[in-house]
């Protein structure tokens, strides 16, 4: 800790935290919180892979005041593992992760819920027709649950406004399947596929069918 | 049409459908609605491949006094392909499949059109860190507009059933959020693992992280 550049990789990065570890740091030694998006439903270093971090993003905050060198040289680290580097507040930074990821983690979560607590459908028949769009669900909601209960209590401001948006956008479609609007649900669900064309062509997903699932042909 | 069997491959078998076609058939033709439950984000003849019903489950709602020759032999064509059969009403088949595969599609197409309409965040940001989780979502968001716009039109009584549930357990988790009730949120993300756990165990999802997605290692 004595010289150089300090990385704090953390799902939520709060200004709390700069402010609570500032004050401990020998001079010399940075405080720079990152956040390299990437990674799988598994944790732990056994989880690692070499091209985990290969044209991923990696988000740093930097406090104000940074040293530009230490910038500059963390910065350097992420590219050499092959990640790409974003700089931005960490306030801004929670509300990016909250609609790619946390609002995504919770609606995954409650969907294998509400799964799993019904008494029409039985649990083992969630489990043989989960291929039918399901089991892509059960991926994220099979993460940590240590971590991600603490990304949704210390990331609770933004997590409520994506949220908000995410269930009156919802009630809006549930309204137009209510009212049979057969227009606005084409429309929306032809909007969406151009966003899942541009993540593929930004390299951030497979191109194959089904996530490049293994089929034998 | 003239001997044999009919299968109908649709997304929600509607008594309706078997009401419609049931006076045309000539003597000696069956009809037995079906849905295997398999199959990609692509749609058409092209998106098939050889292990498309390998250990996939085929539901079969066969209509009172169907033929029980006809049924064998139309469960005889599915299993030789590799699939599992299931038999059971046109009504119990909805409700499963709005919770196993119609209300994962709303939701998906859902968040991935909130994520598209913010202005905080720019769309370019929202594909950048697509890794997070989002991108899972984008997969099924992808699949064919006017398909699914029927399905929700057609399916209309269970997917607004499933869909009061998902909503009234989300809002549970937002109270849970706000309050800080991390116990709550801790419970629920511990039960889902098990979902996912025997979804693996049952063969109907990969074991390896990530779907399999290709990785160097």
């Amino acid at each position: 800790l004595k010289k150089g550049v300090v990385i704090t990789d953390v799902g939520s990065v709060k200004a709390s935290v700069v402010n609570a570890l500032a004050p401990l740091l020998p001079a010399g030694a940075h405080l720079i919180p990152g956040h390299p998006v990437a990674g799988t439903e598994k944790s732990g270093p056994s989880a690692g892979f070499a091209s985990l971090f290969d044209d991923r993003w990696v988000i740093l905050t930097p406090p104000e005041n940074t040293d530009p060198a230490a910038l500059e040289k963390l910065s350097a680290f992420w590219t050499g593992l092959g990640a790409n580097v974003d700089i931005m507040t960490p306030e801004h930074h929670d509300l990016v992760l909250a609609i790619t990821s946390h609002v995504p983690h919770l609606i995954a979560y409650n969907i294998v819920g509400t799964a799993s607590d019904l008494e029409e459908v039985t649990r083992s028949e969630v489990i043989k027709y989960s291929a039918g769009g399901f089991r892509d669900f059960t991926r994220i909601a099979a993460s940590d649950p240590t971590m991600w209960r603490d990304v949704f209590l210390n990331n609770k401001d933004a997590v409520l406004e994506m949220l908000g948006r995410f269930s009156e956008d919802l009630t809006a479609l549930q309204r137009a399947i209510r009212w049979g609007d057969g227009d606005a649900l084409f429309e929306l669900f032809t909007r969406t596929r151009g966003i899942r064309r541009r993540i593929i062509d930004a390299g951030q997903d497979e191109a194959g069918a089904d996530f490049g699932r293994p089929h034998e042909d």
